[in-house]
Parts: structure tokens; C-alpha cells; sequence
């Protein structure tokens, strides 16, 4: 069944980790709905590959509008989770028991909405002590797949089992 | 007198959180190393405004040839401490007790170091929480001194009370 999936991005995002999961979601027949702070506005990955047009304003959508949530990383994690509306969007898929896909820095926002402590999961290198201190149990794995909900990978090269486990939680 | 300043520093470097203290600490007669991967680099800040060749390779100094340490903010801090020689060489200085000065995404050097429980200091928004879960006594004040060894700011807005604080603790 066609699931509709957020995905929470900005400027400085990692390229292949948005373009890829989100062609993987399409073609299962999923629906992405890019959301930023601005709708409509065009936003350029980190390494000058992906352009990508914002579908909606962060302040006109709901969570409860959404059956998943993928967050790619980059440095646009850590743009999005100084701003409290990301956050609490992001906490209200966690709180929920939603599928939450988050790859590389992804983590970074679930940290700032304190819904990791106790969770397992990986990311990036330079955020692992972050993600310890948050209360995860850390694993240097390709994917780590908690409680049937939250997905995690650490680089680009992780992403052919990042979006396998993402799929197979949206069903 | 003179002092020697090591500077951790690569490519998307917030601009003016190294210019700017770079000028005072320069003008009031210190010396600066700017330390990177590689010696004789080209480093761009993220905002297209400054450029900065390096000067030396992590490989090629000790921590005992400098006096301080300064870190500027920006996405500098992240890409370094997903090094370990620059986390280690971080680690030095705080566990010697010598001015460590760090603006912004600074502190997230310090925090893959471990070096930071029981401070008190501040940095940028999106680090907060990672901040405190490393045991910091955050403060959202334009900068922060901890015992006599440690400067911390949050923002390019505070650059003129983060170089105040750092050159007195240069003497």
C-alpha cells in the first residue's frame, strides 16, 4: 500500500542520501513530500549534484498528515535541529511509533527531540560519542533496525541496505 | 609576551569565526599555526569570503609546540573530529590546562574528546543538547570562561567578547 513519507530537508544535504532513498520510495509507489522551512524554494546538496524543490513549509503540515519520516544527513540535520519546529516534528513520528528513517548526521535531530535514550542505532562517525551520550546503544553497522521502527546508517556507502530495511518497514 | 596559537581548521569554516580572532591575535603580537590534514592547503570558509592557506600537517606537530588552542565554528569542527589525530591532539591541551578557545561548533572537538564534563561553557543552538549530554553546565551568554582555561561563544555576533576573553587569558 502507498505510504506518505516526510522528508525534513535543507541546504548542505548529503546528495545520495536524499536522491537515492527517496527513488527507492518512489518506485515501491510511495509518496515524499519534501519539507523545509520554505515551500517551493530549490535546495543544493553538499556536493553539487542534487537539486531539490521543496514541496511544503514545515508550518503547514502536520505529522499526523504522514506515515514516515526519512531524514538524510549531510549537514542539513544539524541546520534543521536549531530550528524547535523540526524538532518537535521529528519527536511526534518517535512519540508515535512511526517508521523513522535516518542516515549519516540524520540522527543529529532525533538527539535535539530526546527520543533516542535507550535506542539502538548508528550515524556518522563524528556523531557517535553525541549519540552515546544520548543514550544509544551505538553499533557500527550498515543498518541498524530498533524495535521495527527506526532505521539508521552511518555513510552513502550504507544506503543499498538503508533503503532495503526502510522499504520493508513501510510494507 | 608572544604567544604560539594552534588553529584546527578545514574546509566550510564559518569565515569571520576565524578572521576575525585570527587579526586580533595577530595585531596584539601572538603567533598562529592554522593546522589541517594536509600543509600548504587552500581551505574555503562556507560562506565564499575567506580564504586560508595551511601551515602545517596534524602529523607534523605536538600540542607541546603551541601555547593555545583555538577552534573556530562553522562545519569545520564536525569534519575534524571525525579524525582522530585532531580529537587527540584537541585533548592535550585541555588535559594540560592550556587556553583552549572555541566558537560556535568549536566545542564539538571537545565533546569527541571527552574533555568537557563538568564545564561550564556555551556554543551554537544545534549543539546544545549534545553539549549538556556531555555534562556541560550550558549557558546561553555571548561567552563563557571556565576556569580560567576555557572560552567559549555562540555565534559570529560574539566574536568581540570571545576575542576579549581569549586575549586576556593570553596575557
Amino acid at each position: 500500500m502507498s505510504k506518505k513519507i516526510a522528508v525534513v530537508l535543507t541546504d548542505y544535504f548529503e546528495d545520495s542520501e536524499y536522491t537515492e532513498p527517496a527513488k527507492a520510495f518512489k518506485d515501491a509507489g510511495h509518496q515524499l513530500t519534501v519539507i523545509e522551512k520554505e515551500k517551493g524554494k530549490t535546495l543544493k546538496g553538499k556536493q553539487g549534484e542534487a537539486q531539490v524543490e521543496t514541496d511544503a513549509s514545515i508550518d503547514e503540515v502536520s505529522p499526523a498528515d504522514f506515515d514516515a519520516l526519512l531524514i538524510p544527513g549531510g549537514f542539513s540535520p544539524d541546520i534543521l535541529r536549531a530550528d524547535q519546529r523540526f524538532v518537535s516534528f521529528a519527536k511526534s513520528f518517535m512519540d508515535d511509533k512511526k517508521p523513522v528513517f535516518a542516515i549519516c548526521h540524520g540522527p543529529q535531530l532525533l538527539i535535539t527531540a530526546k527520543a533516542l535514550d535507550g535506542r539502538g542505532a548508528t550515524g556518522y562517525t563524528s556523531i557517535q560519542v553525541d549519540l552515546e551520550n544520548a543514550g544509544v546503544k551505538f553499533k557500527d553497522e550498515e543498518v541498524v533496525v530498533c524495535q521495527n521502527q527506526l532505521v539508521t546508517s552511518r555513510t552513502p556507502d550504507d544506503i543499498p541496505a538503508f533503503t532495503r530495511e526502510s522499504l520493508k518497514l513501510l510494507g
